[in-house]
């Protein structure tokens, strides 16, 4: 289940401030996300799901085994690998809602390149060529669609995010949930099918290896995950949403910057000829999706990427110190790639063609799992996340 | 998109009566599903969608476009195609949440099983293999998964299914979606990926003519579509869901009857050697769907299986005439082949080797296109259909 909810020891262990009080830090649980109770459902499923593995021999197939776990599922059909995921994109709506009836202006657009992003950037990490997607909208009504306006931005965004992305948009569901979902809200997923092709494009990290480069794309703000605690600052801002987090820019605003899309820059790292030994996609957990990588080894950090400011923002007013920063938010870097050292200033020039900044940002070498960010004298152990 | 709602002519143009008067006739939009609202978005996202399959050309590949408007969106990757789908449960949840109530017991692993056929059944309409399903679980809140009893039977159930069909679960998502999802709701899903292989069993109906015979496929009950309906008829039960629709069988208990798999039939008569040329999954809008080929035929049915004790309940309760039943539920036809006359009677015989009961039930002709069900003296004619 590769995006079944992971325990969070660091975030659980380091606060215990209660949330009401408005200058006390506010650590991910205390802002309403409990991994502690998923968890044992996540190990369930992950065993139930792996069993039924088996079943594609029966069809001529074979499960790419090294793909649990990862972000997308990999089965081996043959003349290449397939790739598939289904994404939520979370509470981001709820702020979309909440600019709405203080602005008056549709956010859709841009909620519809973040669900399309939720999945498009998970199914790159493989290797993938994203093909199609399919919308899942689920409306509290039938009058959510009312709002022409909101609903042609949906519809709009969804569009170019597949236009941007070169993948075809296959169908889906518009279902009205009244008694499931919330009246007047939505809750928006994407599921997205790709292939590997060739095959040696594979990147589930069996190429990753001392030495080789870690390449970091930039983000372009929060993305879609720590919505649930950057929703919880705004409670206790006197101005909420409205708040300037850099001139003539409000926390809102700011917040709903769309994630970027990546698999632009996947495609023309591949075309470039760079061979990428592993990706990741900087998430939950922030930072510590560097050490995804089932391996052993060492990432050391050099270099890091400017922080947008909507992140130094919510980091400050959370009272959140560098650990806990880039250990919850992407922190500028919303992608990581491993790449062989020598075609890391290449992967960076091509990167920076798609119009993604990007950052020759670190190593990884022989050692204990850990991540080491020397500018900032952060280190993250191989505790520091488990997602299997 | 081929599962946006579509308008529903039928139940709109014979019901004014207020659903408050409780021996008041119920229509689908009485119970709250309002196609009107709901359908300039889904024709604003059918163009759009339509207008991205111009990307797959990029990736040397193209769309099938004939299965734009059809149940499950295929892509000619080369060797075989691709097929693709998401789609949700709809409202079956809560009834499952209400028998709880009242019974103590959990529904989940039947509520598992619906899930995952919302999106099987649609997506081997077209002539696809199923091979990974995603699971989507949105929940209003962490605490959902307290419930073990409860998460282990959507596991369990999850699982049963998959082993069923012989697809492979791939993962998923379990998002916590406080303030979108209702508190002690969940909103499920489930995306599925399949291979049409060979080419040739494509059917997108492009082989249907005159003289093919359909062969209907027994349902076990309500599936999981009219449940709003049937919901809205509990609240005017004076027993509510137990009331009796048998001896010894509670209307609630009757409605969670688990949607039936198709796959292991759709499977079974490939490898028996029967060429599919059409067929229709029939949920919404009922047995209407037997309509949902483009092309201009008349369908005659002579042959109508017995009608589930559920069904024909909620007919007569919501007094329903054959018209309105048969066009909203599938009254014991959950799913529709269509084939050459010569082995109908064979897909009969494997699909009841499969353990689903079927029948010869009529045949395709030349003529207006039109269902005539005769042993009911109802017809329903091209317009009783929209769904491009």
């Amino acid at each position: 289940m590769p995006r079944m909810p992971a325990p969070d020891p660091l975030s659980t262990a380091s606060h215990a401030a209660s949330n009401t009080a408005s200058n006390a830090t506010l650590s991910y649980e205390q802002a309403g996300v409990r991994y502690d109770v998923i968890d044992p459902l996540k190990v369930a499923a992950q065993r139930a799901a792996a069993a039924t593995a088996q079943h594609l021999a029966g069809h001529g197939f074979a499960e790419v085994a090294a793909s649990r776990g990862e972000s997308a599922y990999v089965v081996d059909v043959g003349p290449f690998h397939l790739a598939s995921i289904v994404e939520c994109l979370g509470s981001k709506v709820l702020v979309a809602d909440a600019m709405k009836a203080l602005t008056g202006r549709s956010y859709y657009a841009c909620i519809a390149q973040d669900t399309i992003a939720m999945a498009i950037n998970d199914l790159v990490t493989v290797g993938a060529t994203p093909l199609v997607v399919q919308a899942y909208w689920a409306a509290g009504g039938s009058e959510w669609f009312e709002d022409r306006e909101r609903a042609e931005a949906l519809v709009a965004g969804w569009r170019a995010a597949c236009d941007h992305c070169r993948v075809a948009w296959g169908g889906g569901e518009t279902p009205a949930l009244a008694g499931i979902v919330e009246s007047g809200r939505i809750d928006l997923a994407a599921s997205c099918t790709g292939i590997v092709q060739p095959k040696e494009r594979l990147s589930l990290g069996e190429r990753l290896g001392h030495g080789d480069a870690i390449v970091l794309l930039a983000s372009s703000g929060i993305h879609a995950n720590g919505l649930s605690l950057a929703r919880k600052l705004a409670e206790r801002l006197p101005r909420g949403y409205l708040t300037e987090v850099a001139p003539g820019l409000d926390y809102g605003e700011a917040l709903l910057a769309p994630t970027t899309l990546y698999s632009p820059v996947t495609e023309a790292l591949w075309a470039a000829g760079i061979r990428v030994h592993y990706a990741a996609n900087i998430t939950g957990h922030g930072w510590r999706k560097l050490l995804r990588h089932p391996g052993r080894f060492t990432y050391r950090v050099h270099t890091v990427p400017p922080v947008p400011p909507v992140l130094a923002f919510i980091a400050r007013e959370a009272g959140h110190d560098a650990t806990e920063a880039y250990g919850t938010l992407n922190m500028g870097a919303g992608f990581a790639l491993f790449v062989p050292a020598e075609q890391a200033e290449k992967a960076v020039t091509v990167a920076e063609r798609c119009g993604v900044p990007a950052w020759a940002a670190g190593a990884v070498e022989a050692g204990p799992k850990r991540l080491i960010v020397e500018p900032l004298g952060v280190t993250f152990d191989a505790d520091a996340l488990s997602l299997r």
